[in-house]
């Protein structure tokens, strides 16, 4: 089989080389490549990793892996779904793995969640490799539309209560969700009381996008709010998360308890409250107090 | 000059390749090698990483950098030192580099700070190479102390308000930091209301090695907490810290105020709280409650 360069056999075992920068590099030993394939925006491969078993890698970029995607995956969706007191409806752009999307369905009030990604081929490869995350997709609650999550909103107005921006980073086919074009069209498609959040880097190794995000979400919505995680698998691990809120749903101290934490690995009440606690640095590059 | 294996020229560039574990390597790209020597416990290096500056290398495993260091060592300090009510004497085994030491003299009710590193050689470099740490060594509140910290604490008795156990992982010199016979001593070297801490390793990738910690100081002291950080230069990231405290200075809610948080670039009193919200699959692999 032919390779994409970044992997290699080397004495005799498969190695993926990531770039997390250009100073910097992981190397995944593998135990093999479950598919490689090119569509129209990108190269996808599926791989199993020792590390942490069996990943989706785009561009060369490990996305997402089975055996940590949990962190990732609650975090971005829990929060915004516990601090909605009812969401019924939920967007997630991008996040074609499914994991959101997964994570959504656990709330009770959640009618529908529909997903629009742009690309149809790291879809159906995560259906095929990796229904730890997919397999939900088959719920009848959700619905499927490939498309450029920048066009969608276009058309929508007041018909969600939570979007959910899951990006890939601000290069390739995801550089348009980092604009504040596109967040101007998610506030005019989220209902009253409705939330938005989007995945906003490391502020260790991304520290302009992490501020550029928070300051056009902070012109547009009368509540901005940071959280963070640690994110094994994305460089420098501290990863953020910021919130665009139309009213303040930390009004509503008891909002935490709404985590439905029976079903997660990573967040509980006491996680969510905690991940608003920002590091000193963190706080003092977005000019926001504790 | 004749690199050690884990630093090689590859198209001109010098590369240090850290193996995380068997399955997982970190290459960190280098602007320079400024030291490299064989002390009689390991071998030390200094390097200029181009991600996160200089750096300590034990035996090729990146200990520290001074793009990062302060994470670590703000979470190893200031979280005992401000839950102590009034820490005099504070005793810091292992952590050569200086880092913890920095830390603890940021408080001004401490009045001496020992300094029991295994390897001078050590020390020596990073007073040579990386004054950002080793700099606050020469405080006349310091003394330094070069001996096996596991000898060291068989001699004293109730001594010290805060012992900080700032051990390299659980290989090679700092095994027997990680044993109960070892912490037994700890707890008699502290004074009444005394704290110890240590580095616990990662939840991700040593679990074992965590809990056992986190059971060994549950069978010493009455009152043992886990809490975390995220470090990007360890693997996993997501970082645990285990305390033993002979009484229990969380019946004080106000302990976080404590922190010297004009000081520092990650601990922030609303920081020192959430990193006791443990991660769910932490909390049930310790048995511990929210």
């Amino acid at each position: 089989m032919n390779w994409p360069y970044y992997i290699q056999k080397r004495d005799g075992t498969l190695w993926l080389t990531e770039a997390e920068s250009g100073h910097l590099r992981l190397d995944w030993k593998l135990k093999e490549v479950l598919h490689v394939e090119r569509s129209p925006f990108q190269e996808i491969a599926i791989v199993d990793t020792e590390t942490f078993g069996k990943a989706l890698v785009l561009d060369g970029v490990v996305q997402t892996t089975v055996g940590d995607e949990f962190i990732y995956n609650e975090m971005i969706s829990h929060i915004p779904l516990a601090l909605h007191r009812g969401p019924e409806r939920v967007l997630v752009i991008g996040g074609g793995d499914g994991g959101a999307v997964r994570e959504c369905l656990k709330y009770p009030s959640v009618e529908r969640v529909d997903l629009v990604e742009i690309d149809e081929r790291v879809t159906a490869a995560c259906v095929r490799y990796l229904p730890e995350l997919a397999g939900f997709l088959e719920d009848p609650r959700v619905r499927l539309q490939f498309e450029d999550g920048v066009e969608y909103v276009q058309r929508v107005e007041a018909e969600y209560d939570v979007v959910i921006v899951d990006s890939s980073d601000p290069v390739g086919p995801a550089t348009l969700l980092f604009e504040g074009a596109f967040y101007q069209r998610v506030k005019r498609a989220l209902r009253p009381n409705g939330i938005m959040v989007c995945q906003s880097e490391s502020p260790l190794f991304y520290l302009p996008v992490l501020r550029n995000t928070h300051q056009a979400l902070k012109e547009l919505f009368p509540v901005t709010r940071t959280y963070w995680a640690s994110v094994p698998t994305y460089p420098g691990a501290l990863w953020t998360f910021t919130l665009g809120c139309l009213t303040d749903p930390f009004a509503d101290r008891t909002w935490s308890h709404r985590i439905q934490d029976g079903t997660t690995r990573y967040v509980t009440a006491a996680v969510a409250e905690a991940s608003f606690a920002l590091p000193a640095f963190v706080r003092r590059a977005l000019g926001v107090s504790e």
